[in-house]
């Protein structure tokens, strides 16, 4: 159900021929009326079409949108002012079948960077996309938005009668030319779009923002959220109790999500979670983590069961982060592999057993200590497999 | 001959023990007297004992030296005070046997991070290196300092009778546990410590700054500079013809030692060379230059014969760069892959033909033109294949 768990909301995904394995590619997530909503989207300086489309519409309306027409196959990034029309044209289509303005439609697009969107077969499938919706077709929409995922990603949360609904897809934040990481999430409770914005950036920026695959932001990459007021009662508005629990309830729905797409990212076997602490600021450690979390000889060391400290040594003297090289400790889940920036000698003499049975299992706890600054942060990642290098390399357009 | 090519220099290397492999680990290079010296180091904050003890030595003497004690096997870096000591003790018995001022001798250590020096096989390995050094040991030195390199690097050229040599390691500004890119360069002109360093700066950092196997800055990478002076004549300095025709020698042996680098790097099936230009400024051209050549999708689509300009745009829009994404053009080899940030719909037609093509050899040379601002750079680069995951991945300290 995800997305249309919360009351309010409408969602269908179909098969529209866009994508050579004919599997389905389109989706339509709709609120019975226009409501509140807010975006998140990639900071990368070439942004695809239909990312611009939708920024751009959201700030015209002040945060109100009546939903979101998605397709996977082609990203609609590269492509220039044909681009810009097709995004135009394909939600305006949707919108009319609706009965709905335009201007309150958006969209995302997933897949091939550069290659032209299939609009004729778009268009041609909306009919049938729009006479299916329904309040169970969330799953069916998780599934239209897939590319090289393995798996769909849903995710529910409440918070009393308050229901928070999710769903996202991409094997990183980039995946390979199928490009992208995108999530919607939805709720029944009335909530400003002001504050809405604030939500989403306070409750999801920093758990989608902590992933990370390979270090590539994507052109397409978007998290949306809508708001349908559909559960009645009160606006909820910030400083309230209301307002905590919304809040946690967007907290587990966004881990959720964030947590599937690691799993199910290209190739990897195991997922790496690098707390770093008491750093001299958040922004210092959230350096230092993602830095560990990006590193091709971390990630390699990973997929082989290898604790090798020096290469979380190496990573976090390079993060840029402020640290005292004499302060660093590390832990490869309970087993110190670092103190004071050395590494014990026993841990040579024993060829690191202790730490390495830390690394057998499917998630691999980092835990890095810069000293005893306030910063924190944690960064979620995964390893770097013969996989990655199979779906990226021989992946051909 | 490479580092003992100039005259007044003696070089010697043999196996010592410490490489588990048994195979040469021990180098010494040694100028006739004191000479000038410079330094480059890494900027990892985490750096090694050796790094710590040359640069300090390095500023002490205002830029005088003898020469330099390199070990491989073991990096000498996260050991704390222990290594520290381990360091002056090595330089201390290599001097004495010299009969030369152990402040005067530098010392780099190559191998494992954070396992200690195997100290007293080095020291007993001593005399008998100090016995073999000679004028034709630049070969045994170079071979001496390799760790998961292939093939030994060495270079040479020349600035009328000047003559300038060099050698390097390192499959990457990092190799897997076996850390570390190190370079020498010699030369027999007379040059004062401070112009020493300046063409150094000059000269070579541009070159060694613009490789990049893994984006990974090592805890150990060095590059050290030595003028003898024993071809006699007038100092050179800068201003004059015989600076310029220096610099050209310095420039001839440092590239050259960078492309053996890059051919020789981890699993490298292919080098990359990515010329940046028409950006606003020489570092903005370096960021997206450094960002396509450290892209894991570049990469891996290198690997793959694929050009796949969809991911050559994703790394420069998130480069960092500031760019305006309608003027991005992209050419493969000789093939326009992006027009103005778009990809023309042909290359999709043909699925890439005639830029895969251009990515078929040993060398492939992606050119990104942003604009017509005045800033250009050349990263070089490597892609990523299932040897660079078996090497980093199976590998086990």
């Amino acid at each position: 159900m995800s997305v249309t768990y919360p009351r309010g909301f409408l969602a269908a995904g179909v098969a529209a021929g866009m994508k050579p394995s004919g599997r389905p590619d389109l989706g339509l997530l709709v609120a019975d009326r226009p409501c509140a909503a807010a975006g998140l989207f990639t900071t990368n300086r070439v942004q695809a079409a239909p990312v611009r489309l939708s920024r751009a519409r959201l700030e015209a309306s002040g945060g109100r949108a009546v939903g979101v027409l998605v397709n996977s196959g082609q990203a609609n990034a590269a492509t220039g002012p044909r681009g810009e029309e097709d995004a135009r044209t394909a939600t305006a289509r949707a919108a009319e079948l609706l009965g709905a303005d335009p201007e309150e439609l958006l969209a995302c697009s997933t897949g091939v960077i550069g290659e032209p969107l299939h609009l004729d077969l778009l268009l041609a499938a909306l009919p049938g996309l729009v006479a299916s919706l329904s309040e169970d077709g969330g799953s069916a929409f998780a599934r239209a938005i897939m590319t090289t995922d393995t798996l769909s990603k849903e995710a529910r949360a409440e918070a009393g009668r308050i229901r928070v609904g999710g769903c996202a897809k991409g094997v990183g934040m980039v995946s390979p030319d199928l490009a992208t990481m995108l999530a919607f999430l939805t709720t029944d409770a009335r909530v400003a779009p002001e504050h809405l914005r604030a939500l989403a950036r306070a409750t999801l920026e920093p758990r989608f923002e902590a992933l990370t695959v390979d270090g590539c932001r994507s052109t397409n990459d978007t998290v949306l959220v809508f708001a349908s007021g559909a559960a009645g009662g009160d606006p909820v508005e910030p400083g309230t109790r209301a307002w905590s629990a919304l809040e946690e309830a967007f907290v587990r729905a966004g881990s959720s999500l964030v947590a599937q797409l690691a799993r199910d990212a290209e190739g990897a076997t195991r997922v790496l979670l690098i707390d770093v602490e008491g750093a001299r600021s958040d922004e210092d450690a959230r350096r230092a983590a993602k830095a560990v979390a990006d590193s091709p000889l971390v990630k390699t060391a990973a997929f082989g069961g290898d604790p090798n400290p020096g290469r979380i040594l190496q990573a976090v003297g390079a993060s840029g982060a402020e640290v005292d090289p004499d302060r660093i400790d590390v832990w490869v889940g309970p087993v110190r592999v670092v103190e004071g920036g050395v590494i014990p000698p026993a841990y040579f003499e024993t060829k690191g057993e202790e730490a390495r049975g830390a690394m057998a299992g499917p998630e691999v706890r980092i835990r890095v200590s810069l000293g005893d600054g306030p910063g924190r942060s944690r960064a979620l990642g995964c390893d770097l497999s013969y996989e990655y290098v199979r779906i990226n390399g021989e992946y051909t357009t």
